[in-house]
Protein backbone atom coordinates (compact mmCIF):
# COMPACT_ATOMS: atom_id res chain seq x y z
CA UNK A 1 0.00 0.00 0.00
CA UNK A 2 1.24 3.42 -0.84
CA UNK A 3 2.06 5.77 1.95
CA UNK A 4 -0.50 8.11 3.38
CA UNK A 5 0.21 11.58 4.65
CA UNK A 6 -2.46 13.31 6.45
CA UNK A 7 -2.76 16.72 7.84
CA UNK A 8 -4.88 16.67 11.29
CA UNK A 9 -5.79 18.77 14.30
CA UNK A 10 -5.84 17.49 17.89
CA UNK A 11 -6.46 19.59 20.85
CA UNK A 12 -6.12 22.78 19.10
CA UNK A 13 -2.44 22.73 17.37
CA UNK A 14 -1.92 21.45 13.79
CA UNK A 15 0.27 18.92 12.85
CA UNK A 16 0.61 16.20 9.84
CA UNK A 17 1.07 12.73 9.93
CA UNK A 18 1.10 9.55 7.87
CA UNK A 19 -1.46 6.42 8.84
CA UNK A 20 -0.70 3.01 9.64
CA UNK A 21 -2.37 0.17 11.04
CA UNK A 22 -3.50 1.36 14.14
CA UNK A 23 -3.25 5.09 13.81
CA UNK A 24 -1.31 7.81 12.67
CA UNK A 25 2.59 8.30 13.17
CA UNK A 26 2.87 12.35 14.00
CA UNK A 27 5.59 13.36 11.84
CA UNK A 28 4.57 17.17 12.81
CA UNK A 29 6.01 16.73 16.64
CA UNK A 30 9.12 14.97 14.84
CA UNK A 31 9.41 17.39 11.67
CA UNK A 32 7.96 20.79 12.20
CA UNK A 33 11.20 22.72 12.66
CA UNK A 34 12.14 21.01 9.17
CA UNK A 35 8.54 21.40 7.73
CA UNK A 36 5.94 23.43 9.60
CA UNK A 37 3.37 21.39 7.45
CA UNK A 38 2.63 19.13 4.82
CA UNK A 39 2.66 21.70 2.59
CA UNK A 40 5.99 22.38 3.45
CA UNK A 41 7.14 18.93 2.98
CA UNK A 42 5.60 19.01 -0.93
CA UNK A 43 7.75 22.12 -1.38
CA UNK A 44 10.55 20.30 0.01
CA UNK A 45 10.00 17.34 -2.75
CA UNK A 46 10.80 15.09 0.42
CA UNK A 47 7.32 13.01 0.62
CA UNK A 48 8.52 9.55 -0.25
CA UNK A 49 11.81 10.24 1.41
CA UNK A 50 9.75 10.68 4.73
CA UNK A 51 7.23 7.93 4.28
CA UNK A 52 10.30 5.45 3.86
CA UNK A 53 11.96 6.80 6.74
CA UNK A 54 9.20 6.04 9.44
CA UNK A 55 8.59 2.74 7.49
CA UNK A 56 7.63 0.46 10.41
CA UNK A 57 7.39 3.04 13.02
CA UNK A 58 4.28 2.35 15.39
CA UNK A 59 1.90 4.52 15.44
CA UNK A 60 1.77 7.47 18.16
CA UNK A 61 -1.93 8.37 18.14
CA UNK A 62 -4.75 6.73 17.34
CA UNK A 63 -7.36 7.62 14.58
CA UNK A 64 -10.52 8.57 17.12
CA UNK A 65 -7.90 11.48 18.48
CA UNK A 66 -7.27 13.35 15.70
CA UNK A 67 -9.78 15.48 13.57
CA UNK A 68 -9.07 15.41 9.79
CA UNK A 69 -8.33 18.65 8.02
CA UNK A 70 -7.74 18.78 4.23
CA UNK A 71 -4.27 17.65 3.35
CA UNK A 72 -3.26 21.33 2.21
CA UNK A 73 -5.19 23.02 4.52
CA UNK A 74 -3.24 26.75 3.33
CA UNK A 75 -2.74 26.56 -0.21
CA UNK A 76 -1.73 29.53 -2.57
CA UNK A 77 -4.27 28.31 -4.70
CA UNK A 78 -7.61 26.28 -5.22
CA UNK A 79 -8.53 25.64 -8.79
CA UNK A 80 -11.37 23.32 -10.25
CA UNK A 81 -12.17 22.29 -13.49
CA UNK A 82 -15.92 22.57 -14.53
CA UNK A 83 -17.52 20.31 -16.96
CA UNK A 84 -14.93 17.44 -17.75
CA UNK A 85 -16.42 13.96 -18.32
CA UNK A 86 -18.54 13.66 -21.83
CA UNK A 87 -21.88 12.61 -20.52
CA UNK A 88 -22.01 15.56 -18.24
CA UNK A 89 -21.53 18.01 -20.77
CA UNK A 90 -24.30 16.65 -22.71
CA UNK A 91 -26.09 16.81 -19.50
CA UNK A 92 -26.13 20.74 -20.08
CA UNK A 93 -28.33 20.02 -23.44
CA UNK A 94 -27.03 23.38 -24.87
CA UNK A 95 -26.16 22.39 -27.90
CA UNK A 96 -22.83 22.98 -27.91
CA UNK A 97 -20.12 20.67 -28.67
CA UNK A 98 -17.18 19.63 -26.05
CA UNK A 99 -15.46 22.74 -25.46
CA UNK A 100 -12.43 23.35 -26.40
CA UNK A 101 -10.85 24.68 -23.21
CA UNK A 102 -11.56 23.77 -19.44
CA UNK A 103 -14.18 25.93 -17.49
CA UNK A 104 -12.32 26.90 -14.37
CA UNK A 105 -13.21 28.15 -11.10
CA UNK A 106 -11.75 28.89 -7.60
CA UNK A 107 -12.87 27.97 -4.10
CA UNK A 108 -11.35 28.96 -0.90
CA UNK A 109 -9.67 26.56 1.88
CA UNK A 110 -12.73 27.56 3.79
CA UNK A 111 -14.90 26.20 1.67
CA UNK A 112 -13.82 23.12 2.33
CA UNK A 113 -14.05 20.64 5.32
CA UNK A 114 -11.81 16.95 6.48
CA UNK A 115 -12.65 13.32 6.03
CA UNK A 116 -15.36 12.59 8.37
CA UNK A 117 -16.67 16.16 9.32
CA UNK A 118 -19.89 17.24 7.98
CA UNK A 119 -20.60 18.98 5.28
CA UNK A 120 -22.88 21.90 6.02
CA UNK A 121 -26.03 22.73 4.18
CA UNK A 122 -26.79 26.27 4.69
CA UNK A 123 -30.08 27.88 5.86
CA UNK A 124 -29.52 30.14 2.48
CA UNK A 125 -30.42 26.90 0.37
CA UNK A 126 -32.17 23.77 0.28
CA UNK A 127 -30.14 22.53 -2.69
CA UNK A 128 -26.54 21.30 -1.40
CA UNK A 129 -25.22 19.03 -4.03
CA UNK A 130 -22.36 16.45 -3.86
CA UNK A 131 -19.44 16.34 -7.01
CA UNK A 132 -16.85 13.31 -6.50
CA UNK A 133 -13.61 14.19 -8.02
CA UNK A 134 -9.68 13.46 -8.21
CA UNK A 135 -7.22 16.41 -6.63
CA UNK A 136 -3.58 16.61 -7.63
CA UNK A 137 -0.81 18.67 -5.64
CA UNK A 138 1.74 20.39 -7.87
CA UNK A 139 5.27 19.30 -6.25
CA UNK A 140 6.96 21.24 -9.00
CA UNK A 141 5.81 24.68 -9.85
CA UNK A 142 6.30 26.31 -13.08
CA UNK A 143 4.60 28.30 -16.23
CA UNK A 144 3.88 27.58 -19.43
CA UNK A 145 4.00 23.89 -18.46
CA UNK A 146 4.57 21.24 -21.69
CA UNK A 147 2.07 19.11 -21.64
CA UNK A 148 4.77 16.28 -21.89
CA UNK A 149 6.42 17.05 -18.65
CA UNK A 150 3.15 18.05 -16.81
CA UNK A 151 2.87 14.52 -15.08
CA UNK A 152 6.36 15.21 -13.41
CA UNK A 153 4.79 18.18 -11.94
CA UNK A 154 2.49 16.74 -9.60
CA UNK A 155 3.50 15.47 -6.08
CA UNK A 156 0.49 14.19 -4.57
CA UNK A 157 -3.24 12.93 -5.52
CA UNK A 158 -6.19 13.06 -2.66
CA UNK A 159 -9.95 13.31 -3.32
CA UNK A 160 -12.86 15.90 -2.67
CA UNK A 161 -16.15 16.23 -2.98
CA UNK A 162 -17.02 19.48 -4.37
CA UNK A 163 -19.85 19.92 -2.84
CA UNK A 164 -21.90 23.07 -4.39
CA UNK A 165 -24.87 24.93 -3.41
CA UNK A 166 -27.02 24.23 -6.62
CA UNK A 167 -28.92 27.17 -6.95
CA UNK A 168 -26.70 29.70 -5.72
CA UNK A 169 -24.10 28.56 -8.27
CA UNK A 170 -26.43 30.74 -10.98
CA UNK A 171 -27.20 33.53 -8.52
CA UNK A 172 -25.50 36.37 -10.85
CA UNK A 173 -24.17 36.90 -14.20
CA UNK A 174 -21.82 34.76 -15.28
CA UNK A 175 -19.50 32.91 -12.80
CA UNK A 176 -20.07 29.49 -10.03
CA UNK A 177 -17.98 31.55 -7.29
CA UNK A 178 -20.78 31.83 -4.52
CA UNK A 179 -22.32 28.64 -5.23
CA UNK A 180 -18.82 27.00 -4.97
CA UNK A 181 -17.87 29.02 -1.46
CA UNK A 182 -20.02 28.49 1.16
CA UNK A 183 -18.18 27.57 4.21
CA UNK A 184 -17.47 23.80 4.91
CA UNK A 185 -19.88 23.16 1.72
CA UNK A 186 -16.90 20.80 0.39
CA UNK A 187 -14.16 18.47 1.61
CA UNK A 188 -10.99 17.16 0.96
CA UNK A 189 -8.87 14.33 1.89
CA UNK A 190 -8.70 11.66 3.63
CA UNK A 191 -5.12 11.19 2.42
CA UNK A 192 -2.53 12.93 0.32
CA UNK A 193 -0.69 10.06 -1.50
CA UNK A 194 2.80 10.63 -3.27
CA UNK A 195 2.11 10.28 -6.71
CA UNK A 196 5.20 8.05 -8.54
CA UNK A 197 3.74 6.36 -11.16
CA UNK A 198 1.49 7.30 -14.07
CA UNK A 199 -0.66 4.53 -13.52
CA UNK A 200 -2.53 6.13 -10.36
CA UNK A 201 -4.12 8.63 -11.99
CA UNK A 202 -3.89 7.44 -15.63
CA UNK A 203 -7.59 5.31 -15.46
CA UNK A 204 -8.53 4.86 -12.81
CA UNK A 205 -12.33 4.27 -11.34
CA UNK A 206 -14.03 7.74 -9.66
CA UNK A 207 -17.03 6.53 -7.94
CA UNK A 208 -19.54 8.83 -5.52
CA UNK A 209 -22.12 7.18 -3.09
CA UNK A 210 -24.93 8.49 -0.94
CA UNK A 211 -26.30 6.27 1.84
CA UNK A 212 -24.68 3.28 0.16
CA UNK A 213 -25.98 3.89 -3.44
CA UNK A 214 -23.79 4.34 -6.48
CA UNK A 215 -24.70 8.04 -8.32
CA UNK A 216 -21.51 8.80 -9.91
CA UNK A 217 -19.33 6.10 -11.43
CA UNK A 218 -16.59 6.91 -14.61
CA UNK A 219 -13.09 5.71 -15.43
CA UNK A 220 -10.55 9.36 -15.43
CA UNK A 221 -9.11 8.07 -18.83
CA UNK A 222 -12.68 9.33 -20.22
CA UNK A 223 -11.79 13.09 -19.09
CA UNK A 224 -12.38 15.66 -21.48
CA UNK A 225 -9.07 17.28 -20.11
CA UNK A 226 -6.61 15.01 -19.40
CA UNK A 227 -4.63 15.99 -16.23
CA UNK A 228 -1.61 16.83 -18.55
CA UNK A 229 -3.83 19.45 -20.09
CA UNK A 230 -5.23 20.73 -17.27
CA UNK A 231 -1.86 20.72 -16.02
CA UNK A 232 -0.67 22.93 -19.17
CA UNK A 233 -3.38 24.70 -19.89
CA UNK A 234 -3.59 26.21 -15.96
CA UNK A 235 0.10 27.14 -15.98
CA UNK A 236 -0.39 29.31 -18.79
CA UNK A 237 -2.27 32.38 -17.25
CA UNK A 238 -0.48 31.46 -13.83
CA UNK A 239 2.56 30.94 -12.31
CA UNK A 240 1.56 27.09 -10.47
CA UNK A 241 3.80 26.79 -7.09
CA UNK A 242 4.34 23.79 -5.07
CA UNK A 243 1.73 22.86 -2.86
CA UNK A 244 -1.04 24.53 -5.16
CA UNK A 245 -4.07 22.18 -5.54
CA UNK A 246 -6.33 21.18 -8.81
CA UNK A 247 -9.57 19.42 -8.49
CA UNK A 248 -9.88 17.66 -12.15
CA UNK A 249 -13.99 17.78 -12.77
CA UNK A 250 -16.74 15.20 -11.53
CA UNK A 251 -18.52 12.17 -13.76
CA UNK A 252 -22.59 12.39 -14.55
CA UNK A 253 -24.46 11.94 -11.81
CA UNK A 254 -25.04 15.19 -9.45
CA UNK A 255 -28.28 15.48 -7.74
CA UNK A 256 -29.43 18.22 -9.91
CA UNK A 257 -29.67 15.94 -12.79
CA UNK A 258 -32.09 13.72 -11.28
CA UNK A 259 -35.73 14.70 -11.90
CA UNK A 260 -36.79 15.71 -9.65
CA UNK A 261 -33.53 17.12 -8.56
CA UNK A 262 -32.44 15.17 -5.17
CA UNK A 263 -30.51 17.30 -2.72
CA UNK A 264 -28.08 16.16 0.16
CA UNK A 265 -30.05 16.72 3.87
CA UNK A 266 -29.31 15.90 7.35
CA UNK A 267 -28.03 12.53 8.02
CA UNK A 268 -27.17 11.25 4.50
CA UNK A 269 -23.44 9.77 3.90
CA UNK A 270 -21.55 10.74 0.98
CA UNK A 271 -18.64 8.49 -0.30
CA UNK A 272 -15.93 9.88 -2.77
CA UNK A 273 -14.06 6.60 -3.65
CA UNK A 274 -11.06 6.15 -6.17
CA UNK A 275 -8.51 3.42 -7.08
CA UNK A 276 -5.45 3.55 -4.58
CA UNK A 277 -6.89 7.23 -3.52
CA UNK A 278 -9.19 5.92 -0.75
CA UNK A 279 -12.53 6.60 0.24
CA UNK A 280 -13.31 10.70 1.75
CA UNK A 281 -16.44 10.23 4.00
CA UNK A 282 -18.68 13.15 4.91
CA UNK A 283 -22.10 13.44 6.90
CA UNK A 284 -24.09 16.12 6.05
CA UNK A 285 -25.67 18.37 8.58
CA UNK A 286 -27.49 21.47 8.58
CA UNK A 287 -25.74 24.83 10.06
CA UNK A 288 -25.98 25.01 13.73
CA UNK A 289 -27.85 28.46 14.85
CA UNK A 290 -25.67 31.15 15.91
CA UNK B 1 -4.41 64.73 4.25
CA UNK B 2 -5.15 61.33 5.09
CA UNK B 3 -2.60 58.86 6.23
CA UNK B 4 -1.15 56.85 3.43
CA UNK B 5 0.39 53.15 3.96
CA UNK B 6 2.28 51.15 1.99
CA UNK B 7 4.08 47.40 1.18
CA UNK B 8 6.64 47.83 -0.41
CA UNK B 9 9.98 45.30 -0.93
CA UNK B 10 13.33 47.05 -0.81
CA UNK B 11 17.06 44.69 -1.46
CA UNK B 12 14.68 41.83 -1.68
CA UNK B 13 12.85 42.11 1.82
CA UNK B 14 9.55 43.41 2.17
CA UNK B 15 8.25 46.24 4.14
CA UNK B 16 5.52 48.82 5.16
CA UNK B 17 5.42 51.88 5.84
CA UNK B 18 3.99 55.60 5.61
CA UNK B 19 4.57 58.16 3.23
CA UNK B 20 5.69 61.66 4.28
CA UNK B 21 6.35 64.25 2.19
CA UNK B 22 10.05 63.70 0.93
CA UNK B 23 9.98 59.55 1.27
CA UNK B 24 8.54 56.63 3.51
CA UNK B 25 8.75 56.05 7.26
CA UNK B 26 9.75 52.66 7.33
CA UNK B 27 7.26 51.07 9.99
CA UNK B 28 8.49 47.74 9.57
CA UNK B 29 11.81 48.23 10.81
CA UNK B 30 10.56 49.43 13.63
CA UNK B 31 7.82 47.02 14.53
CA UNK B 32 8.21 44.07 12.28
CA UNK B 33 8.26 41.62 15.54
CA UNK B 34 4.63 42.95 16.51
CA UNK B 35 3.03 43.51 13.46
CA UNK B 36 5.30 41.42 10.52
CA UNK B 37 3.34 43.16 8.05
CA UNK B 38 0.45 45.25 7.04
CA UNK B 39 -2.11 42.95 7.26
CA UNK B 40 -1.41 41.69 10.49
CA UNK B 41 -1.84 45.60 11.25
CA UNK B 42 -5.21 45.52 10.10
CA UNK B 43 -6.48 42.36 11.94
CA UNK B 44 -5.25 44.28 15.10
CA UNK B 45 -7.00 47.17 14.43
CA UNK B 46 -3.83 49.35 14.47
CA UNK B 47 -3.79 51.21 11.48
CA UNK B 48 -4.98 54.75 13.01
CA UNK B 49 -2.98 54.55 16.44
CA UNK B 50 0.26 53.67 13.93
CA UNK B 51 -0.23 56.63 12.04
CA UNK B 52 -1.30 59.20 14.82
CA UNK B 53 1.70 57.31 16.71
CA UNK B 54 4.74 58.17 13.82
CA UNK B 55 2.61 62.08 12.80
CA UNK B 56 5.97 63.93 12.29
CA UNK B 57 8.47 61.13 12.00
CA UNK B 58 11.08 62.20 9.76
CA UNK B 59 11.15 59.93 6.45
CA UNK B 60 13.39 56.83 6.41
CA UNK B 61 13.69 56.09 2.51
CA UNK B 62 13.54 57.59 -0.28
CA UNK B 63 10.57 56.96 -2.51
CA UNK B 64 12.62 56.29 -5.10
CA UNK B 65 14.34 53.41 -3.12
CA UNK B 66 11.80 51.35 -2.54
CA UNK B 67 9.55 49.47 -4.95
CA UNK B 68 5.84 48.99 -4.52
CA UNK B 69 4.28 45.66 -3.34
CA UNK B 70 0.68 45.38 -3.22
CA UNK B 71 -1.09 46.79 -0.17
CA UNK B 72 -1.78 43.40 1.40
CA UNK B 73 0.69 41.28 0.03
CA UNK B 74 -1.21 37.74 0.72
CA UNK B 75 -4.58 38.20 1.96
CA UNK B 76 -7.16 34.78 2.44
CA UNK B 77 -8.70 36.16 -0.23
CA UNK B 78 -9.53 38.68 -3.46
CA UNK B 79 -13.14 38.66 -4.00
CA UNK B 80 -13.94 41.23 -7.34
CA UNK B 81 -17.30 42.31 -8.59
CA UNK B 82 -18.52 41.64 -12.32
CA UNK B 83 -20.97 44.69 -13.52
CA UNK B 84 -21.61 47.13 -11.24
CA UNK B 85 -22.69 50.04 -12.79
CA UNK B 86 -25.95 51.06 -14.63
CA UNK B 87 -23.98 51.69 -18.55
CA UNK B 88 -22.02 48.70 -17.92
CA UNK B 89 -24.64 46.74 -17.37
CA UNK B 90 -26.41 47.97 -20.85
CA UNK B 91 -22.90 47.34 -22.23
CA UNK B 92 -23.98 43.69 -22.29
CA UNK B 93 -26.89 44.11 -24.99
CA UNK B 94 -28.33 40.82 -23.82
CA UNK B 95 -31.56 42.73 -23.26
CA UNK B 96 -31.19 41.78 -19.63
CA UNK B 97 -32.81 44.35 -16.71
CA UNK B 98 -29.82 44.90 -14.06
CA UNK B 99 -29.27 41.52 -12.33
CA UNK B 100 -30.40 40.85 -8.46
CA UNK B 101 -26.69 39.95 -7.44
CA UNK B 102 -23.54 40.89 -7.99
CA UNK B 103 -21.70 38.25 -10.35
CA UNK B 104 -18.21 37.61 -8.20
CA UNK B 105 -15.14 36.10 -9.35
CA UNK B 106 -11.97 35.72 -6.93
CA UNK B 107 -8.27 36.28 -8.57
CA UNK B 108 -4.73 35.31 -7.16
CA UNK B 109 -2.79 38.21 -5.51
CA UNK B 110 -0.11 37.02 -8.72
CA UNK B 111 -2.53 38.07 -10.96
CA UNK B 112 -1.74 41.88 -9.73
CA UNK B 113 1.91 43.44 -9.29
CA UNK B 114 2.79 47.24 -7.40
CA UNK B 115 2.24 50.62 -8.29
CA UNK B 116 4.57 51.83 -10.77
CA UNK B 117 5.38 48.33 -11.54
CA UNK B 118 4.47 47.61 -15.63
CA UNK B 119 1.43 45.31 -16.30
CA UNK B 120 2.29 42.36 -17.84
CA UNK B 121 1.20 41.58 -21.98
CA UNK B 122 1.13 37.97 -22.35
CA UNK B 123 2.24 36.39 -25.59
CA UNK B 124 -0.79 34.69 -25.75
CA UNK B 125 -2.97 37.82 -26.72
CA UNK B 126 -2.73 41.06 -27.61
CA UNK B 127 -5.90 42.27 -25.97
CA UNK B 128 -4.86 43.80 -22.37
CA UNK B 129 -7.72 46.09 -21.09
CA UNK B 130 -7.89 48.29 -18.17
CA UNK B 131 -11.00 48.33 -15.17
CA UNK B 132 -10.04 51.35 -13.05
CA UNK B 133 -12.23 50.24 -9.48
CA UNK B 134 -11.94 50.90 -5.72
CA UNK B 135 -10.71 48.28 -3.32
CA UNK B 136 -12.19 47.34 -0.08
CA UNK B 137 -9.92 46.33 3.30
CA UNK B 138 -12.03 44.01 5.74
CA UNK B 139 -11.17 45.25 9.22
CA UNK B 140 -13.57 43.37 11.38
CA UNK B 141 -14.22 39.63 10.33
CA UNK B 142 -17.94 38.11 10.07
CA UNK B 143 -20.47 36.20 8.50
CA UNK B 144 -24.15 37.53 7.59
CA UNK B 145 -23.16 40.55 8.19
CA UNK B 146 -26.10 43.12 8.42
CA UNK B 147 -25.76 45.62 5.68
CA UNK B 148 -26.93 48.45 8.21
CA UNK B 149 -23.43 47.46 9.77
CA UNK B 150 -21.30 46.61 6.94
CA UNK B 151 -19.20 50.05 6.56
CA UNK B 152 -17.94 49.14 10.26
CA UNK B 153 -16.58 45.87 8.73
CA UNK B 154 -14.10 48.69 6.20
CA UNK B 155 -10.47 48.78 7.64
CA UNK B 156 -8.99 50.94 4.24
CA UNK B 157 -9.39 51.80 0.96
CA UNK B 158 -7.58 51.36 -2.13
CA UNK B 159 -7.39 51.58 -5.79
CA UNK B 160 -7.22 49.00 -8.74
CA UNK B 161 -6.53 48.58 -12.19
CA UNK B 162 -8.48 45.36 -12.74
CA UNK B 163 -6.23 44.49 -15.62
CA UNK B 164 -7.88 41.81 -17.90
CA UNK B 165 -7.22 39.25 -21.07
CA UNK B 166 -10.47 39.70 -22.84
CA UNK B 167 -10.52 37.14 -24.88
CA UNK B 168 -9.76 34.91 -22.55
CA UNK B 169 -12.53 35.48 -20.34
CA UNK B 170 -14.48 33.48 -22.70
CA UNK B 171 -11.68 30.81 -23.46
CA UNK B 172 -14.32 28.55 -22.13
CA UNK B 173 -18.09 27.55 -20.79
CA UNK B 174 -18.65 29.75 -17.91
CA UNK B 175 -16.37 31.68 -15.79
CA UNK B 176 -13.96 34.12 -16.31
CA UNK B 177 -11.33 32.87 -14.35
CA UNK B 178 -8.48 32.51 -16.85
CA UNK B 179 -8.62 35.90 -18.21
CA UNK B 180 -8.58 37.61 -14.83
CA UNK B 181 -5.91 35.58 -13.66
CA UNK B 182 -3.04 36.24 -15.53
CA UNK B 183 0.19 36.73 -13.65
CA UNK B 184 0.49 40.79 -13.19
CA UNK B 185 -1.50 41.48 -15.47
CA UNK B 186 -3.54 44.04 -12.89
CA UNK B 187 -2.22 46.60 -10.36
CA UNK B 188 -3.05 47.31 -6.70
CA UNK B 189 -2.52 50.55 -4.55
CA UNK B 190 -0.79 52.95 -4.13
CA UNK B 191 -2.12 53.08 -0.54
CA UNK B 192 -3.90 51.65 1.93
CA UNK B 193 -5.62 54.35 3.46
CA UNK B 194 -7.85 53.98 6.37
CA UNK B 195 -11.60 53.97 6.45
CA UNK B 196 -12.81 56.27 9.00
CA UNK B 197 -15.56 57.86 7.21
CA UNK B 198 -18.71 56.86 5.13
CA UNK B 199 -17.64 60.18 2.70
CA UNK B 200 -14.61 58.59 2.13
CA UNK B 201 -16.69 55.67 -0.47
CA UNK B 202 -20.11 57.25 -0.34
CA UNK B 203 -19.75 58.87 -3.65
CA UNK B 204 -16.49 60.05 -5.16
CA UNK B 205 -15.61 59.86 -8.58
CA UNK B 206 -13.14 57.36 -10.18
CA UNK B 207 -11.69 57.66 -13.26
CA UNK B 208 -8.89 55.58 -15.69
CA UNK B 209 -7.18 57.74 -18.04
CA UNK B 210 -4.93 55.79 -20.90
CA UNK B 211 -1.76 58.05 -21.67
CA UNK B 212 -3.86 60.96 -20.18
CA UNK B 213 -6.88 60.32 -22.02
CA UNK B 214 -10.31 59.71 -19.87
CA UNK B 215 -11.97 56.96 -20.79
CA UNK B 216 -13.32 55.92 -17.49
CA UNK B 217 -15.33 58.16 -15.14
CA UNK B 218 -18.10 57.68 -13.10
CA UNK B 219 -19.01 58.10 -9.28
CA UNK B 220 -19.48 55.03 -6.61
CA UNK B 221 -22.87 56.30 -5.64
CA UNK B 222 -23.74 54.89 -9.25
CA UNK B 223 -23.27 51.63 -8.43
CA UNK B 224 -25.49 48.77 -8.95
CA UNK B 225 -24.44 47.69 -5.49
CA UNK B 226 -23.47 49.47 -2.93
CA UNK B 227 -20.54 48.87 -0.28
CA UNK B 228 -23.23 47.30 2.07
CA UNK B 229 -24.76 45.33 -0.40
CA UNK B 230 -21.64 43.41 -1.34
CA UNK B 231 -19.99 43.23 1.92
CA UNK B 232 -23.49 41.91 3.49
CA UNK B 233 -24.05 39.46 -0.13
CA UNK B 234 -20.45 38.32 0.14
CA UNK B 235 -20.20 37.43 3.75
CA UNK B 236 -23.59 35.15 3.42
CA UNK B 237 -21.65 32.40 1.66
CA UNK B 238 -17.90 32.85 3.08
CA UNK B 239 -16.65 34.27 6.63
CA UNK B 240 -14.74 37.47 5.76
CA UNK B 241 -11.50 37.78 7.58
CA UNK B 242 -8.94 41.14 8.41
CA UNK B 243 -7.37 41.70 5.66
CA UNK B 244 -9.58 40.21 2.49
CA UNK B 245 -10.17 42.36 -0.35
CA UNK B 246 -13.07 43.27 -2.15
CA UNK B 247 -12.67 44.85 -5.75
CA UNK B 248 -15.89 46.83 -6.29
CA UNK B 249 -16.48 46.96 -9.95
CA UNK B 250 -15.69 49.14 -13.10
CA UNK B 251 -17.52 52.00 -14.89
CA UNK B 252 -18.12 51.70 -18.51
CA UNK B 253 -15.24 52.71 -21.01
CA UNK B 254 -13.17 50.00 -20.79
CA UNK B 255 -11.15 49.20 -24.26
CA UNK B 256 -13.25 46.24 -24.92
CA UNK B 257 -16.07 48.68 -25.63
CA UNK B 258 -14.80 50.64 -28.65
CA UNK B 259 -15.70 49.77 -31.73
CA UNK B 260 -12.97 48.32 -32.74
CA UNK B 261 -11.76 48.10 -29.36
CA UNK B 262 -8.70 49.61 -27.97
CA UNK B 263 -6.35 47.32 -26.57
CA UNK B 264 -3.08 48.65 -24.28
CA UNK B 265 0.30 48.40 -25.42
CA UNK B 266 3.45 48.83 -24.21
CA UNK B 267 4.35 52.24 -23.21
CA UNK B 268 0.82 52.87 -22.22
CA UNK B 269 0.55 54.64 -19.08
CA UNK B 270 -2.88 53.86 -17.18
CA UNK B 271 -3.58 56.12 -14.17
CA UNK B 272 -7.08 54.74 -11.77
CA UNK B 273 -7.95 57.81 -9.73
CA UNK B 274 -10.10 58.10 -6.94
CA UNK B 275 -11.05 61.42 -4.81
CA UNK B 276 -9.31 61.21 -1.46
CA UNK B 277 -7.85 57.33 -2.42
CA UNK B 278 -4.74 58.46 -4.67
CA UNK B 279 -3.30 57.83 -8.11
CA UNK B 280 -2.11 53.87 -8.98
CA UNK B 281 -0.05 54.59 -12.09
CA UNK B 282 1.01 52.11 -14.10
CA UNK B 283 3.13 51.27 -17.53
CA UNK B 284 2.57 48.14 -19.95
CA UNK B 285 5.28 45.81 -20.64
CA UNK B 286 5.24 43.03 -23.12
CA UNK B 287 6.56 39.97 -20.98
CA UNK B 288 10.02 39.39 -21.30
CA UNK B 289 11.35 36.17 -22.63
CA UNK B 290 12.20 33.40 -20.39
Amino acid sequence: MRPRFLSFSRQGRHGYGLAVAGGVIDLSARHAARWPSLRAVVEDGALVALAEDNAGRAPDLPLDDIRFEIPVPSPEKIICVGVNFPDRNEEYKDGQAAPSNPSLFIRFPRSFTGHGQPLIRPPESPQLDYEGEVVIFIGKGGRRIPEADALDHIAAVSLCNEGTIRDWVRHAKFNVTQGKNFDRSGAMGPWLIPYTDESQLADIRLETRVNGEVRQSDRTGRMIFSFRRIIGYVSTFTTLVPGDVIVTGTPTGAGARFDPPVWLKPGDVVEVEAEGIGVLRNTIADEAAS
